[in-house]
C-alpha cells in the first residue's frame, strides 16, 4: 500500500501504537490518571516496554549513564550521523498518558514500519527514550537530555530532591542502576557530530489545534522562558478604615499596579508582532494573617514569561525592573523580583520546518505552523546546533492532567508525516 | 485647681485611669497581648472592675438583658434625659489594652472627678460598658449596643458562633447570666428619648494623629462600609506557555483589571472631594492547586469600602457591578461579587462637633477634626437620632494588636476635653 495522508499504509503500526498506549496506561495507572515518576516505577515500566519491543524488532539497544534509552535501526552506512527521534517517558503526578510517551511510541511505530516493509535506511535511525523531563519530580529542566550531552549542572544531582521520596536525583539515579558520578563529571553520553537531526513528536499542550480544527501542528520555534518563582512585595499592614490613602503601604494595590503594567507590556509587544505569553500563576496575600479589614502588608507572586525570541524576554525583564523601582517609590513598598531562570528558546531548523510543511501539503495532512509554548527536550538538541524539528498532535483539555485526549486518528496523521519526513531525510544521502 | 488644658485639675483621676488600665491588662493578659472575649472571662473581668469602682463612687448600677453595664451619677433633675458616654470592654484576640476600654475608663474617671469635687450635675450622667463590639468573636456588628436598642436581628443570636467555643451568641449570653430571649423579642433596654446625647472617647485606630503630631482628634463622621467577603472570579485553568492570549480565561488578570478599576474609582472620588477608602485585604489564587506554569482559573478576594457618605458607597457598588459585567465579557470569566453588607455611616451632631472644637481651642488642647475610619458603637446611637460625638486619642501602631501604644499624657488631654464638654452640656439646662 502506497504512503498517503490517510495513514492506511501504517495501519499495522497504528494498531501497535494503540497497544503500546494501553500497556503504558495499564502499567502506570494511579488514583486519577497516570503517574510515571522520573527515575520511578512508572518511568522504568515504560522504558522496559520499549526495550522489549526493541528486542522483538531486533534493534540495537543502549542505555546511557543517566538511564536514557537508545534503540537503533542500523543504516547501510554506519559512519553516517544518525537520524534521531524520541521524547520523554516520565509524566507529571496524576497526568495523562500521552505527554512525552506519544513521541517515543511514534518512533517505535516508525521503526516497526521499516522492519515490516523489509527496508534498511541509509543512516542509523535512533529512537531515544529520555529520562526525567517533567519538572514535577526534580526542579531542574531537561535532566535526561542535558545529562546525555554532559551538560547537567552537578549541583542538580545533589540538591534536587523528589518531593515524594525526599531522595536526591543522584540517589535515585544510582538506585535505578545508573551512574550519577559519570553525569556529575560531565561525560557526554552522545556525540553532537553523530546526530544528523532530531525530530520530536509531542501532543500539543494548548488548545490551538482543537480551536482551529486541525490534527497536526508544525513547530516554528520552542519558546524560551523567564521564570520568577519568588516575587515579593513588602509594604505595611494597616487598618482598612482608619489609614488614609497617602500613608498606606498597600502591597496588594502595588502588586495589581505591577501586573497591570506587565499586561500592558504584553499587549504592546503583541501589537509589534512579537511572540510573547505571560502568566502569573500564583498571586496571594498572606493566607495566615490576611483579613478583610486589614491593608495587606505583604504579597507573593510568580511570573512565567515566554517567547520564541530571547531578546524579547530580556527586554521585558529590563522594563519590569524599571516598573518595580518606580512603583516601589510611588507606593512606598519594596518590590523584589527575586531569583529568576532564563531558559533559552529552542531553535527550529528552517530546512526541516520547510520539509514538514511541504510534506504535509503533499500528503494532504491538515496542518498549521505554530510556536511551541511549552519547553521540550528538542530545545536541548536545537541549542547544541543539531538541526531540530517538532510535530504537534491535536489534544483536547491540555496536558499534565488526566483528561488529556489525543485521538488515534490524529496520531496516525502525525505519524504519517514523521515517517515521510524521515524517509525524505534518509533518502537525501 | 481650675480646669485647663494641662489636665492638672484631673491629676487624681488620671492616676485612677492608669490604675484601671493596669488592672485591665493584668486581668486579661494572653500569650501576646490582651484577650477579652465577647461574653467571655476577660470582658466579664472588665465589667466587674467597673462595677466595683461604681460601688466605691456610689453610682447607680444597672445591667441589661444583654449584659451591658450602666453606671449612673444621678443628676438634680432625674426627669431630664441623661448624658451618656462609654464604649466597649471586649477586645480582639491578642489585642491591645486600650481599644474600647479607654472610653469606659475615661467615663469612670470623669464621674470620679464629679464625686471628688463634690458637685452634682443637672442631668444624670451615665457611663455605659458595652458588650461584644469586636467582630472577631461573633460575626455581627455592634451586638451590645444594637441589643440595647432592641435592634439585634434574632438570627444573630442563634447563627453567630464564637470560633473558640463553637457556642452560639444566645448560649454565651445565657451562660453569662443574661436573657437572650428578651433580646430575641426585640425588647429595648434603653429608651431613645431618655438619652440627651452620646459621647464616645476611643483611641484612633489609624496613624493620622501620630503623623500630624496631635494628641486629640474630633470626629466629623463615622464611616459606613460596604463589605464583600466572598468575591470570586471563575475562568479556566490552562497551560502557561501553550494557551494563546485570545483564548485564555485568566482569573488573575481579570482580578487585576477589576481592582485596578476600583483604585481608579477611588482616585476619581478623592479628586471630587468625596470621603472614601478602599481595601482589598485578601486576594489569592487557589493555594491548593496554583502553580507557576498554570494560568489561574479561579481567584478569591474581599473588598472593604468605607465612606462618611452612604450615597458614595452605593454609587461605588453600582460602578463595580458594571465593571464586573464588562470585564467578565471582555475576558471570558465570571466575576461574582457575592453577598455584601452595608453598614450605614454614623452621623455626628454638628452642635457637639462645634462644641468640642471650641473647647479644645479654649483649653489649648492640640486637636484636629477627622473622619472615623473604623465603626464604633457611637454610630448606633447616632443612627437612632441621638446627638452623638466622638473624641479620638493618639495611638501608635494601630489597634487590634498587642503593640497599641496610647500615652497617658494624650489620654489626659482627651479626658480633659470630654470632662469640659460634659460640664458644658450639663450647664446648658
Amino acid at each position: 500500500m502506497p504512503a498517503d495522508g490517510s495513514g492506511a499504509h501504517l495501519a499495522a503500526e497504528i494498531t501497535l501504537a494503540a497497544t503500546l498506549f494501553d500497556q503504558l496506561r495499564a502499567g502506570s495507572r494511579s488514583r486519577l490518571g497516570v503517574t510515571r515518576a522520573s527515575y520511578g516505577e512508572g518511568e522504568q515500566m515504560a522504558h522496559d516496554l520499549m526495550s522489549r519491543l526493541g528486542e522483538t524488532l531486533q534493534l540495537e539497544r543502549r542505555i546511557d549513564a543517566a538511564g536514557n534509552l537508545y534503540l537503533t535501526l542500523p543504516g547501510r552506512d554506519r559512519s553516517l550521523p544518525a537520524i534521531m527521534t524520541g521524547s520523554h517517558l516520565d509524566s507529571v503526578p496524576e497526568g495523562g498518558n500521552y505527554d512525552g510517551a506519544a513521541g517515543v511510541v511514534a518512533g517505535m511505530a516508525m521503526l516497526a514500519y521499516w522492519r515490516r516493509t523489509g527496508r534498511q535506511p541509509n543512516r542509523d535511525i535512533t529512537v531515544m527514550g529520555v529520562r526525567a523531563e517533567e519538572l514535577s519530580w526534580f526542579p531542574a529542566p531537561y535532566i535526561g537530555s542535558r545529562a546525555a550531552f554532559g551538560l547537567l549542572e552537578p549541583a542538580a544531582l545533589d540538591t534536587c530532591r523528589r518531593p515524594d521520596t525526599g531522595k536526591t536525583l543522584a540517589e535515585h539515579m544510582a538506585e535505578a542502576g545508573f551512574a550519577p558520578d559519570r553525569i556529575r563529571a560531565g561525560e557526554p553520553q552522545i556525540a553532537i557530530d553523530r546526530i544528523h537531526c532530531f525530530l520530536e513528536l509531542h501532543i500539543e499542550q494548548g488548545p490551538v489545534l482543537v480551536q482551529r480544527g486541525l490534527p497536526v501542528g508544525i513547530v516554528t520555534g520552542i519558546r524560551g522562558n523567564l521564570r520568577y518563582r519568588h516575587c515579593r512585595i513588602t509594604g505595611r499592614y494597616g487598618h482598612a478604615g482608619a489609614e488614609p490613602r497617602e500613608s498606606r503601604q498597600d502591597a496588594l494595590l502595588a502588586g495589581v499596579d505591577f501586573i497591570h503594567r506587565l499586561e500592558t507590556l504584553w499587549l504592546e509587544h503583541e501589537q509589534d508582532g512579537k511572540d510573547l505569553v505571560c502568566t502569573v500563576g500564583q498571586f496571594h496575600t498572606d493566607t495566615a494573617v490576611h483579613t478583610m479589614t486589614k491593608i495587606p502588608g505583604e504579597l507573593w507572586f510568580t511570573m512565567d514569561i515566554r517567547s520564541e525570541d530571547n531578546a524579547v524576554l530580556l527586554a521585558i525583564d529590563r522594563r519590569l525592573r524599571a516598573h518595580a523601582t518606580e512603583i516601589g517609590r510611588q507606593r512606598r513598598v519594596q518590590i523584589e523580583l527575586g531569583e529568576y531562570t532564563n531558559a533559552l528558546p529552542g531553535p527550529i531548523d528552517p530546512a526541516h520546518l520547510q520539509r514538514l510543511t511541504r510534506l504535509a501539503k503533499t500528503l494532504s495532512i491538515p496542518a498549521m505552523t505554530m510556536a511551541s509554548g511549552a519547553g521540550h527536550d528538542a530545545a536541548v538538541f536545537g541549542n547544541r546546533g543539531i538541526p531540530t524539528a517538532m510535530i504537534f498532535i491535536r489534544n483536547a483539555h491540555g496536558s499534565h492532567n488526566p483528561d488529556e485526549a489525543m485521538e488515534m486518528a490524529d496520531f496516525a496523521q502525525g505519524l504519517t508525516l514523521m515517517v515521510a519526513a524521515v524517509e525524505d531525510i534518509d533518502a537525501a544521502v
